[in-house]
């Protein structure tokens, strides 16, 4: 098929995993590059490298060891991109990468495009808070520009929260403040780009978030055949204009206004799991087609599927799933702790008629 | 869930591989033993042992490191079980290995449930085969009692065999003849059973060999649904005198005299591999789960699927495959053979509407 035989995943997590998986399935290898020895993707990888982010010289042969190198998370020190860009194609790209680890120039570059975002200010002390806030109203939130997941490095603002304690919260870190949107439906599109600049996307799922984390992604989304069509249509410009190799996660609010994109993530997204009982190729096959420059596979929607994370004591749940008949996702993780995403499962709810 | 967190697995090839890729998605780990140090099932399990069947030493480390043992082939020497067994226990049972690994006990087993096999003689000298030929007629199959497989271990008789040379042919060894049937089509049922004793059974699939190997398999299968229901209360039956725990492929010929059981295997099967596109739950996980403890997954059949295995040279077809949406899986194995199962491709040609 191609030169590519063995894939570097920079991060051992459940996506880094689930790749893994997607990647055995093709007869490909992978080798995960994690400082944590029991990160669950090394239990199913051909080869892990357990060092830290600043050790040049296990990224150096990590990435001499290794046909093309991808990444499970945004917060990749710029040191050890550059080592391992010095051996090897990283996918995404560093400047899709660079763009979405940074939540001003994220906006700005949805901007250039035509797209819109929500309403925001660029926040560097409390001087510049109070001004954002006068600007665009006391309902909003303070969001650190870099580092932010699931809900972290986030302030809600609004009756009563003062200036000085806000930016205590987010650490006095830079920030941007954005306007509250009142948004009828959260969506996403998971979308792949090959290397020759094909793009295949699957349909937005409709995404429920619970204190920043997301809870559940149901298919089709109850959203109009136009909307989820204009979803798409942003996401393949956000892919086309960063030149993007692999699988990305673009998240929408849909408004009376139209739709805002978000934010989006340059690898595979929790939202997209649904595709594993979905869809013939699911989004973790695609992004490892993407990357091994195979072509890609379909993206047709062959059911309807709610797919749930099981959080923390979630996994209380799993006898009672497994009787259901539901697919089961676990991550193997030993150890439940409060927040920690343990695993889902795709509820295939109803199956689509296809010649 | 259960007790059970790591599954050994004799035997490092394809079926382990998918085995132990069915059990990662549940969040267990496999531990691979096989002589192979290359055994495409190691590259995705968290543990392996590289030693042989004769290493009574590593048999006992390998059964005393894993929670339950299962096997993805029948040739498994008696010496090496009895050590395994001896640390924990290992499913499909003896009982049910013992009497797949020997036609002629197989053919008494399955007779003494009241099913039907194909007429046949127990062959241990040239004067039995000249006896049985006279018996059951010219047009027949000899075949070893033990150790064969993908067609290995068996000569066809007829017109002009001289009886000398179908002796040598199979090294003297015991045998049966079987006499030729005239089917009209080849099926097998995969089913399971847990350690409750519950069944659950994939539709008949329709199978088309080749020299002695399979080379697709389809569902659903060209026959009534009496003859469909027919073959899965057969192979309940089975699985219940035997007292089973796991996963059973039975294969049937379709005759005008009824069902006749050809042969089974107390394993994973490749007919049942459709499977994996073709239900929520597939072969490998409902394996893993009547393992582990855990209750079988749904067998409902969500679409038509054609399987093709891709031997040898069929690898070349590949990048073609890749374009078309077809649901691939390849073993990852190096070296491409003649006659060697290198992948396969799931068709999925239509869904069923499901509420």
């Amino acid at each position: 098929m191609s030169d590519i035989h063995t894939i570097g995943i920079l991060g051992g997590g459940q996506l880094g995993r689930m790749l893994s998986l997607a990647a055995s399935r093709l007869g490909l290898s992978c080798h995960i590059y994690d400082p944590d020895p029991d990160a669950p993707a090394k239990a199913v990888s051909a080869t892990a490298t357990t060092a830290g982010w600043d050790d040049l010289a296990a990224l150096t042969a990590f990435a001499s060891a290794v046909d093309v190198v991808t990444y499970e998370f945004e917060n990749i020190p710029t040191e050890a991109l550059d080592a391992i860009e010095a051996a090897v194609e990283v996918h995404p790209s560093r400047t899709a990468l660079a763009t979405s680890q940074d939540r001003l120039t994220e906006k700005r570059f949805i901007e250039s495009l035509g797209l819109q975002v929500a309403p925001y200010r660029v926040v560097d002390s409390s001087n510049d808070l109070e001004a954002a806030l006068e600007a665009i109203g006391p309902r909003a939130i303070l969001k650190t520009r870099r580092f932010g997941y699931d809900g972290k490095g986030q302030v809600r603002t609004g009756d009563g929260t003062r200036v000085a304690d806000a930016m205590d919260q987010i650490g006095q870190a830079p920030a941007v403040l954005e306007g509250y949107v009142e948004f009828s439906e959260e969506i996403s599109v998971i979308a792949a780009r090959d290397r020759l600049g094909r793009v295949v996307a699957f349909d937005p799922g409709q995404n429920i978030h619970k204190a920043g984390i997301l809870r559940t992604t149901e298919v089709p989304a109850r959203v109009s055949d136009e909307i989820q069509a204009e979803a798409v249509k942003q996401a393949r410009s956000v892919l086309e204009a960063l030149g993007y190799v692999g699988v990305i996660g673009v998240e929408f609010f849909v408004t009376p206004d139209g739709l805002l994109i978000n934010e989006f993530a340059p690898r595979v997204h929790n939202s997209g799991h649904w595709t594993q009982n979905g869809a013939t190729c699911c989004q973790f096959e695609q992004h490892v087609r993407a990357l091994a420059g195979w072509p890609l596979g379909s993206g047709a929607r062959v059911a309807d599927v709610r797919m749930e994370n099981l959080i923390g004591d979630d996994m209380d749940k799993v006898p009672e799933l497994a009787e259901t008949g539901a697919a089961l996702h676990l991550y193997g993780k030993s150890e439940v702790r409060p927040g920690r995403k343990m695993g889902h499962v795709n509820h295939v709810k109803a199956l689509k008629v296809r010649d």
